[in-house]
């Protein structure tokens, strides 16, 4: 079974657009903000938004299934106050499900989280509690940077985040930690931000004990850890120097997806990072849509290169494309675990 | 000959920190302001801090010359204000003008910029100009974040940059993109702030038409690029979308050091960039100065690396260890031919 872990509802019907838009028009004059009823959006809707992108995409591809999440360059925690983040988690969590309803054999939810800057991150538990226990979904985005490109939220070691943490460990569900656009314009949200979030998080991981403290929290690292990878030595030597550990020991912990766009970055990070912290994830349709020009291949089309990693054994493969997966989201496994167990039951 | 392009008077007398201790202490207090002229350290002080640790290090690994500016994580643009700055870099260009002059076979002098936030980088250029015309400097060290983790400045391709450019286009000389400390706590120095500085600075001038300004104007992003090697195919994908132009197009004007601290990123690297993009680096002694367990060898000894790259050729290897350096830094190359003359003079 190929799954892919990081996917985004990026092909999402106009209107959904459309009503964030008179959301954030709305930010300072709540009378005129519209209800979550008003966003109107037809099952027909999101079959023509999944079947000729995302779906389309993922059986071209050969995958079977995607962790589908809402859009993550607009999440946007930045804009507007709390309750505008609390009531576009909802709308977005909402749609995610549907998707999810319409395609249960394509899709599984993953949802996006209300943070606000300077909110407390249990403000969040609310939503992440729905999301799993109502919607059966079997993780969450955390932004590490709420703020958008100006970091002003503490590390994600710091015990700011501690609650949030404790309901993941409760609910068994992972994080991927997973910045949004920036309104810094220095960053560049795709080609800055995204990767340099994924980088920082990694740094903050390995100065702390936030693992000590939570034996079970899980973390997936995006766009193959940022610039971790191409940079094991040196979180080999500042870890042993800062920390008089080996930073294997965050291995355990933490995890990083397959989002790296070129065959020979693919070939290093699968022989630099164990095969059981790499899970197979394309973002497609995501911040790379084109195709590469030398090849005639989508850049985003991971499992191209994946698939051409003759050192991969077998062995390997599962890891990567179906069994890190079911191991870091234990409800993504009992959940196909029992689709399973129906099918059988209904064919006997 | 074998040209380090990348190392920092790390290891300066302690007299230097306290200098600089007495001036930040001072900075609400002008009157009670160090003179510069209350540092004295003694040409016996200086080898005594070169001989035993860059020398050393430089003759061990096999190294000729080193291209040497101030500590890199001591600039600190954001403490104080301009004329803090102003200050501090004198001093500390001045202390790296005794080094090259105690050294003139081993170092040769990069400056450090004296950078504020929120203050125009033309302010930069006499001391750029001095640095350069007076002291024999080859280049100088450009922080794009001089707010120290909170990216407040302009993006380096505005044009709020570009009377610096115009300096460094007359005097012919390159910038290393390079960030000093963080004050900010989501960002270590050497594990995320300087890896996102270098990702982010390419970003920057892959989105602008820079070099359609300034087609002579040379960057070299240290530490490999931060992420961009690594992240190639994004960065393909991403010029190709947004400036309808391959990415390569940069490479007549951004080049990268070899500061990776493992030979699989070595190796990896020198696969993916072109060998004339390469410039032999190692930053020692700076941000990882511990041996590597495995192999009994240091993190930072980055030649060692590149000498067990089968797959460069003997050609590609003479442009990273010195060409490169020499095309990239004209007055280094000719520094250099001068002095070769001067000594075939004095042989003759």
């Amino acid at each position: 079974m190929i799954i892919d872990c990081h996917g985004h509802f990026t092909t999402a019907p106009k209107t959904l657009h459309a009503w964030r838009k008179r959301q954030l028009d709305a930010i300072n004059d709540a009378a005129s903000a519209p209800e979550k009823s008003d966003l109107v959006i037809t099952d027909d809707e999101i079959r023509a938004a999944i079947e000729g992108a995302q779906l389309k995409t993922q059986r071209e591809r050969g995958g079977d299934l995607t962790l589908f999440s809402p859009i993550a360059s607009q999440m946007a925690h930045h804009l507007g106050n709390e309750q505008t983040s609390l009531v576009w988690a909802k709308v977005c969590n909402d749609l995610i499900h549907r998707v999810c309803n319409v395609f249960p054999d394509n899709f599984v939810g993953v949802c996006q989280l209300p943070q606000s800057p300077g909110v407390p991150p249990a403000n969040c538990i609310a939503e992440l509690r729905r999301c799993v226990e109502e919607l059966g979904f079997v993780a969450c985005n955390l932004n590490p940077d709420p703020s958008g490109g100006y970091w002003k939220d503490p590390p994600l070691t710091d015990r700011y985040w501690y609650p949030l943490y404790e309901e993941m460990v409760r609910l068994n569900v992972p994080a991927m930690v997973h910045v949004s656009s920036s309104c810094n314009p220095c960053f560049h949200a795709t080609g800055a931000h995204y990767i340099n979030g994924d980088t920082t998080a990694f740094m903050q991981f390995l100065l702390a004990d936030l693992f000590q403290d939570f034996a079970t929290l899980r973390f997936v690292i995006p766009h193959g850890g940022g610039a971790v990878p191409f940079h094991w030595g040196r979180y080999r030597g500042l870890s042993l120097e800062q920390k008089q550990r080996p930073v294997e020991k965050l291995l355990d912990n933490v995890f990083f997806d397959t989002c790296v766009y070129h065959q020979p970055g693919i070939e290093f990070m699968t022989r630099v990072i164990p095969a059981d912290n790499i899970l197979f994830g394309s973002e497609m349709i995501g911040a790379v849509k084109g195709r590469d020009p030398a090849t005639g291949d989508y850049f985003d089309d991971t499992k191209r290169y994946l698939d051409a990693c003759t050192h991969l054994s077998s062995a390997d493969r599962h890891k990567i494309f179906e069994a890190n997966v079911r191991r870091v989201y234990p409800r993504l496994d009992a959940h196909l675990k029992a689709r399973a167990a129906n099918r059988t039951l209904a064919h006997s």
